[in-house]
């Protein structure tokens, strides 16, 4: 059979396009890909895209720029995604997030000794950061 | 600063956890790495975590298995996710979403030649398989 390669593309819909992309791009340092009045589309690791919806703007098919419709889909509450990050670099990254004031909400050790930071981006999605040793993959 | 080495965990909010393990695990053969009452947790390529989540079912903080809250989190709506697979495989998955009954409901052509197939999961979330050359990361 086929085989899927990963996951490119990962979406929050948040209230405030603008908001929601100087967070991720002041605290993570992500590049800008693209962005309209619908959408901010920025880089993580030069591997993902992080797609950030303007809630309520996609629930209508919209144009591709070379034809064709993208279907609707749309999202809400308080969802969760998780970043990974070098065990060695986890203290820069509690540092990180004080100066950007950020509060942790919870801290978490994985029973193969990753670490997890658990706070808040300003649309409430649950975003953690973890070191290798929580998933068996990772 | 320190970096981010990417998205690992990535989450779906669904209103059948079975039923939804069934379908990721039928149509693309992810492997389970973890799965309870509230969380089906599968295995992208050893590279992701795709998450299916209960809706409704982390409202509340969620005791760590190692000791801790893991902070509460939830989503509705049908919200988007993208995999990417290989250019020469793009016929194979087209046969393989017919196999399943799963309907095409677009398909688009990216400017740089890449190719995005879009279609919904039981949820009605909108999932895309993406050739390279949609993204310039891609």
């Amino acid at each position: 059979m086929p085989t899927i390669d990963g996951i490119i593309e990962t979406a929050l819909y948040v209230a405030d396009l603008t908001r929601a992309a100087r967070f991720y791009q002041g605290l993570f340092g992500f590049r800008t890909l693209l962005s309209d009045d619908r959408l901010h589309a920025l880089s993580v690791a030069d591997r993902h895209v992080l797609l950030l919806f303007a809630r309520g703007g996609s629930t209508r098919p919209n144009p591709a720029p070379t034809g064709g419709l993208i279907p609707p889909h749309d999202g809400s509450g308080q969802i969760h995604i998780g970043f990974a990050i070098a065990a060695d670099e986890l203290e820069q990254w509690a540092e990180r997030l004080r100066e950007h004031h950020v509060t942790i909400e919870s801290q978490i050790k994985g029973p193969r000794g990753g670490t997890s930071l658990y706070f808040r981006d300003p649309d409430g999605h649950l975003v953690e950061l973890l070191t290798p040793g929580i998933w068996t993959i990772y």
